[in-house]
């Protein structure tokens, strides 16, 4: 089970979103994690398609989150990129075989695919509960509060 | 994120070893849910390794499982069969780019790489809590109580 590489490039530029009023230009986004220009464009589109960031053109043309910080969830990030299927799919070997139960006594999910269900849904729960907002603070306090100023800056200093 | 589909038939295995105190021969393993014999062998090897079911050779060779059933988890069973790395894995992308931070300065995990984790320890907790016992039990109760009965009765009546 591994999760798409993207998910941690997308999960630290809506933090360095969340610190900027203004759009920012996808060659920005590339230049501060070190991604090639068709990774950091690939990751941005799944990410306006899932509705957390908008693009806009013009002048200083970029991207902005479209809510506020502390209302898009990790889960949400994580899901634009890595998809929202569930990690385990049952495939009902339960009405395979010899003992095979007939499809229409399996309207329940099997115990088992319940019993996956029910760790997915403690997955999904931890990183629905944890908004970009807290990370940017998490990420901020680890460096006692430096780090989002020094984004920031950067941001402004490199705006053109 | 996709978890091996191996993962189904092991559960469901390990929960048909739990009714045998005979060994079941890797042929019936595979009879019962439809799996072809190399499939059947390489997990089989998987949960060996594991330390989960062990195999005994002689006239009814065939494999049991190494412990009670109450005391496997389903967790020890997924990673049998498709590892215990987590499924995030953080390229350390903060050290990377203008603003990167010096490698010495990153020895506690990122804020996000943090985050991920929590999720992925909330999710192996649901499967450490659940044994193969409880899939068992579980299973049963969905069939009113003839599942497991009707697989005992068919690992009897195949033996030879
Ligand atoms: S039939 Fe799919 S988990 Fe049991
Ligand atoms: S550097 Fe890997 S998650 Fe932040």
């Amino acid at each position: 089970m591994k999760m798409s590489s993207g998910v941690e490039w997308a999960l630290h530029s809506c933090v360095t979103l969340s610190q900027s009023h203004e759009p920012v230009p996808a060659a920005r986004l590339a230049e501060l994690h070190g991604t090639p220009p068709a990774y950091t464009a690939k990751h941005l589109q799944a990410l306006s398609r899932a509705g957390i960031v908008r693009s806009t053109m013009g002048q200083v043309g970029g991207y902005t989150l479209t809510r506020p910080a502390s209302e898009i969830s990790a889960l949400e990030v994580v899901q634009a990129i890595d998809g929202d299927e569930p990690a385990y799919r049952c495939a009902e070997i339960r009405q395979r075989g010899p003992l095979g139960i007939p499809a229409e006594r399996c309207s329940r999910p099997c115990a088992i695919a319940r019993a996956m269900a029910g760790a997915q849904d403690a997955w999904s729960h931890a990183l629905a509960q944890t908004s970009i907002a807290d990370l940017a603070a998490d990420i901020d306090a680890d460096s006692d509060g430096t780090a989002m100023l020094d984004v920031r800056n950067w941001l402004t200093a490199t705006r053109n």
